[in-house]
């Protein structure tokens, strides 16, 4: 019998034991293009209170072999990847309660806003999915990075204010089959700031950016309210969290906003 | 009328709105002993829908006056000096639900197990005080270093296991009022390794490490149960939390054990 | 007259002016397999005293136009692509010295000991190229991890060591047409170590893996060592330096071992 | 013979053995004020070629020595407390060149520009003493945050900038009885940004914070050589480092200058 098997010392139920900080490379086909990721992936499972372990090496060999196979079958999502690694890792180990999680960076490809030059833009995302016995749940996180104009300094300083980068991260929890898109919940977020950023910006670009700041001052509480008003709009059914963070230019600690709903 | 009290566009409640990462330097007096900190502070408040923003210079001052008064009032713990500074600011700015956390370190001096020489031990701990309306509650969460010597390596190689560093956190969330002290916390997570983890170690206090070591060898998910176990005989009325994380010296990437109770 | 190109309040020449944390996509071909990274970059130059700023946004397009270019021309490696960004930024902005890090992450298909199943590695790199002048060098850092096994501990011990994950890092720096392979510099890495680190092991790949290690003790100072040894071996009129980190078992604190030497 | 004093089996001198990521509890009386620390220390020694290692709790005792000692001796500072620690290593343990640092956060008490209230404020320091042969010298570094706001923006938007928060860090190497504050490096740093910035701001405070960061535009390279001309004046004898990020609101990522003199 393997150590594994044995009765624990402890008959303690463990909700999750598994593999964590793994970096790996998988690849996905999203409406014909290919994505290439190094994700950091956490797989986990419920131990029931009889079995001393589990059986690591299977978790790991649910993930590469899916992986291996993939130059034949290409998932379109990283949720289809993760689901698939879930069924099959409860051939190879039975389990009640199974979730993986995959830690990565989403790069679209945008305009500048005024001279239309191509910029590549990364997003770090997170894409989660549970097995509970027969039911699959998923949870989707996106952050992106734009700015924060205070109204409250414009006010007292004849139309002057502070700015600063902030960061939002929206979160989606929903039933497995519910279709949430990263690349909209990316779209989300940045609307929810004074102005949303770039990596490459020419001096018309710039100037449209710093122009649309300004016009548009919002506190961290307004970012948040902007961003959760509209993720209610477009996922129902979902659990939602939205949490904004500005790196404040005239503090040296961060402003922060939280907030969930329930559609 | 202040930016900050006017209607916001959408009127949406947001469950926390603060300050975060903020560094100052506090002291308590525990059990006649002074210690001094350098937490990192989160402090943040509930904001009513029909409010634009908190007042977030009223949540430092609740926070500097507190640590100012010190001078004379000398707090028994960081949750005694916590729950002053959410009365204090609830005097300053109205809210319903307000939450402080203090991330930072606990130093504690230990012998080491044979030649009994004085060590300085550095723990990783975090204070959070809830205040809902008038009710308070607190978690307390404790880290600990240790080793995990695998059962299974030496099951399959005549006794020879392969041995890494590990972490512990143990979280207990209870009652403002029910005692739970950070030191009781961090002994029961080191009890749950295959050995506590020292600075200082002479030759003879590392040979008898390395005996305890061999003799005990454990899972993470051994030392999981054995860390719960102990948490729950110790703390009635909470809900604990145990995440135990080895750093595999077979592999490049981590292993998890995770669990939940209620008592 | 841009306001970049004034006459700057003080007259001091900068060592380097540049962006930094840019996260991007890139694609390289290495012997015919192509390879995908989202590395972080670094790009800077050098500007003289008499400039008040860079041109920030030409530096970002030197590496963007590179990047979309790459539809047509894949470059080798990831010091040819980044000579290629230096070469086509000198031509937007002079420079004395311009120098451009890029940091990410390199996948290796590998085999396990025993039972030969395929395995994913992934091992952080860091390749810069500097162009100074019309001289171009070039630095190139490879970390791997795997474990040392106290050689101590076991003389006291009768055969029973303690055993922790390491961390070597080897970098190389020495003229830009001087071949160094980064796969080479890991294969270095790994056999500095009591044995190197797999993500998937069967039972019998971590038997073999458990009694190489013990067969194998080394302290950081042993791996440091032979890494720089075979390091000077390998790489001529290079200056190399070698960095060993031990996460101890029986300390909370880590040990480390550090060499350099010129060839 | 202990295993660390036999002959290794490559015959290296490795420049840099000791330990590494050791937190720890300090004090100093500082112009008569007590500061107390849990500084992160990294100490390490030179190991000659044929030595296979370092008696690494030679270098444990040294530290801790030091330190239990200090309820009767008071050391005036970081750097003269490590002095200590290295010349109390050489009695245990011979070494030609050994080296401390010690990573940590120094509170200033401050007032608000306006309102005169007190406030806290934390900065990242590093202090390290060199002692080579009979030779010492020492490294500060301070680090500080604060505005930069772009004066190319403000010509081309009307007076409308892009804001954020910067961090510079300042270092100085010099002989170790060369005098260099702290304090006074902090300083000179807050000196060079658009505004310095503050944890407590009341809106008086804030009002005037505003005006002077659009008073004063700034690039990073501006804040880099206002920084670093200051530092040539106050410290010589020295080199000196400035290193200037800039949190771009505009970008998602950083922008840097860099600079070094001898004085």
């Amino acid at each position: 019998m393997d150590t594994q098997d044995k009765k624990p010392d402890i008959p303690e139920e463990l909700q999750k034991v598994g593999v964590t900080d793994l970096k790996t490379i998988i690849q996905t086909r999203w409406k014909g293009v290919l994505y290439r990721f190094i994700p950091k992936v956490s797989l986990s499972i419920s131990l029931p209170k009889e079995k001393k372990g589990a059986h690591l090496s299977r978790l790991i060999e649910a993930i590469s072999e899916t992986i291996e196979e993939e130059a034949a079958v290409v998932y379109n999502s990283l949720e289809e990847l993760e689901k698939h690694i879930l069924d099959s890792l409860v051939k190879k180990h039975s389990y009640e309660r199974g979730e993986i999680t995959m830690d990565t960076e989403l790069v679209i490809q945008k305009q500048t806003p005024v001279s239309k030059r191509q910029t590549m833009e990364t997003y770090d995302i997170s894409v989660t999915v549970i097995k509970n016995g027969d039911a699959y749940a998923k949870k989707l996180e996106a952050t992106a990075v734009g700015s924060t104009v205070c109204p409250h300094a414009m006010e007292h300083s004849k139309g002057k204010p502070h700015i600063q980068r902030a960061k939002a991260t929206l979160a989606v929890e929903t039933g497995y089959d519910t279709p949430v898109e990263l690349e909209s919940m990316i779209t989300i977020i940045e609307r929810g700031f004074s102005s949303e950023a770039y990596t490459l910006l020419k001096t018309e670009d710039e100037k449209y950016l710093v122009e649309k700041m300004h016009a548009n001052p919002r506190f961290v509480e307004d970012a948040c309210r902007h961003i959760l008003a509209e993720a209610k709009q477009a996922y129902k059914k979902s659990r939602i969290n939205v949490r904004v963070i500005s790196f404040e230019s005239i503090h040296p600690h961060n402003v922060l906003a939280e907030a969930q709903a329930e559609t």
